[in-house]
């Protein structure tokens, strides 16, 4: 049997108003798809940004199996009442905790991952003909307590659910109509994608797009899962991130990103000799500093500069770590250069079509823009470059490279 | 192995900074006493009523399993943010909801009685030196569901803890300082009550003194538990509820009550045949209207007057329900009077001291005062009043008893 997920998130629950517009749309489609549905929501709102702002006022290092027992409830409330107005509606629902719903997750307070998901309840729930709403967000472990499985996490839940259920597509709600080739607050003529591909899906929220969380993206790629991200405002379908894109073939590139909040740290002058990469970035990612693009320059006079790419916000946190790392290696200066921003390109489609980077570094080239960085992967490019020149630059690559009137 | 129960309401624990308040007391008495300690909280300040107006948005009559699955949040707030609090002072504890803590419940939603605590994790928690701090108000049904337990059933569920774990005594903290001879918001002179009894409790609990939910002394006096109810706010000793007063032989009654929303209901002429009692007041208990006195004036022509006093509220509810009932019994006219106060005096002292009645009645003939209905129990009398003698009565029955300078 057929069964329907469907995930809402946050915006979509902000209020009692909005819960039963939510609660109208779940009883249209459990009317007319006539299956089994299960619905995954986040909580309310900005909830769990109030639960944790709470939290804060008691302690700044919360006790985390107490931070997790905490900010759980937000999706409680969300569930409750969404079951609520499902019932208003004539159709009988039941709410189910991560817990009650079978999602057994690692003993890793805060950011557990999913290990997995005893559908016994759910079953049996789904078998009477409940709507089962079930609390994104969390899960729980050997003790029986409530565990977390990070920010964002609720998308996930909902892409493990649909798996661990056999549903072949997970409905992801949200407050937008779908991925869109770049940001359109930047681009006016940004257009909603149709699909994308997952590696295209993880690299842009790897850049950034907020849409959809990484690693429910993984979690479908893994489970053969179809996302179906739409707006929980408008009937109109959205994107489908699937494995193959049927446009990939037609479009060179997928999408473009800029982000407007970087720094490039330059350490010079660090002796030539194996292993001093790795010495530089364990130090890093211990101190948990997340480093982005990382360009090594040709060694000379027996040393060499390392510059990487971090988010400006890292900065405070991560400057004496690096001044730490680079008098440990006997390094020369070590420089930190506020000025950049980071424009990307992605798409599978650039695999097979070579040129592609060129043809961005041509359009940097003739706006006299210099770049700073350059960053590759198989389907994605970054350059980083001056703050100032990000939006035009963003701009004219979704120009030129036909972004604003894909169908 | 004595065990040391606390527990705390809304208003103790009604922001975070009085949430680290709570924990400053909590770690001081685990330090001072070195006994195992349990804290069961109610939901931070109005929360449950926040909840409850959410709840009356989506539906005026919400699914109560989904109502119980959404207030039961409330303690599960306070619980983690107590734990956490507890935490920052550097004592290790555990927050558990009430299906953690084996809280069994009938399968009532929305208020059900506690049928059996399974201790065993409650225990291997206490073991391993944590403080546990228990959601109070809530349990489980058997299929693991969230059951709440009725409003004001915080106080109950820690008396149950109390019994279940052994502990001879249960603190009860509030925001007064114990228990009082009336209230001192009508009569200045009202004395805090160093002990009082089960039953004088509950009569006051039943009489409107809202300290504690009269479920709660029930059950601590099932379970020959000593409720100490006392002020969160200040270190003083509150007021024992216990089976025995030491003072009981030296006071003839123990409190005043005075309720000012009272109204008396006369339906007169009603055939004087057997069983018409019966027939009224199980109507009335149909509709869930609460009936308080009970008068029935001695047969006159084959006919006779039945009065009952019920609080104000419930009037426009209860009001066609009595014309029905007094219609299907061809009785005479349905007569409402609102200018109705209720005193009450409670002790078990008036049991062995003859004359108690008499001295009250004799209170409100020195002021000219004429009584509308009278009742008694054993331990209890209540004499409606008009609305306007009220107060200067109370005030001279506290006086005339003694209550402003007991000890």
């Amino acid at each position: 049997m057929k069964i329907l997920v469907q995930k809402y998130g946050g915006t979509s629950l902000a209020s009692p108003q909005r819960i039963q517009a939510v609660a109208k749309r779940v009883v249209d489609a459990f009317s007319k798809e006539r299956m089994p549905m299960v619905v995954v929501v986040s909580a309310m709102g900005d909830t769990t940004d109030d639960l944790i702002q709470l939290s804060s006022q008691i302690s700044s290092t919360p006790n985390l199996r107490e931070y997790d027992a905490l900010i759980a409830t937000g999706e409680m409330v969300s569930a409750a009442l969404l079951s609520m107005a499902i019932h208003a509606l004539g159709v009988s629902a039941v709410s189910l905790t991560g817990t009650q719903a079978g999602i057994k997750t690692e003993n890793i307070h805060s950011k557990a991952k999913i290990v997995h998901i005893d559908i016994s309840r759910l079953r049996k729930e789904l078998d009477q003909g409940n709507v089962v709403v079930v609390t994104g967000f969390q899960g729980f472990n050997d003790v029986q307590d409530v565990v977390t499985i990070g920010r964002g996490g609720s998308d996930t839940s909902a892409v493990a659910l649909a798996a661990a259920l056999g549903a072949p597509v997970c409905e992801i709600y949200t407050d937008v109509e779908g991925i869109y080739t770049t940001d359109p607050r930047l681009v006016k003529d940004a257009s909603k994608l149709r699909d994308i591909t997952y590696d295209e899906m993880l690299e842009l929220a790897a850049l950034g797009a907020k849409v959809l969380h990484p690693r429910s993206v993984e979690c479908a790629k893994e489970n053969g899962i179809i996302i179906h991200v739409r707006s929980s405002f408008s009937p109109n379908e959205g994107t489908f991130v699937k494995e193959t894109s049927t446009m990939e073939a037609k479009r060179p590139i997928t999408g473009a990103t800029l982000s407007e909040e970087e720094a490039i740290v330059s350490i010079s002058q660090i002796p030539d000799t194996p292993g001093v990469a790795s010495i530089i970035f364990s130090h890093l990612a211990q101190i948990l500093v997340n480093v982005d693009m990382i360009v090594q320059s040709a060694s000379e006079n027996g040393t060499t500069t390392i510059s990487f790419t971090i988010h400006q916000d890292e900065l405070p946190h991560a400057e004496a770590g690096i001044r730490e790392v680079a008098g440990l290696l006997n390094a020369g200066e070590v420089r930190i250069d506020r000025d950049v921003a980071k424009v990307s390109i992605v798409g599978v489609g650039m695999i097979s079509k070579p040129g592609i980077a060129a043809k961005m570094f041509d359009i940097f080239a003739s706006h006299g823009v210099n770049i700073k960085v350059i960053s590759t992967s198989e389907i994605k490019i970054s350059c980083a470059i001056s703050r100032r020149d990000g939006r035009k630059i963003l701009q004219d690559i979704h120009a030129q490279f036909g972004l604003d009137n894909l169908q």
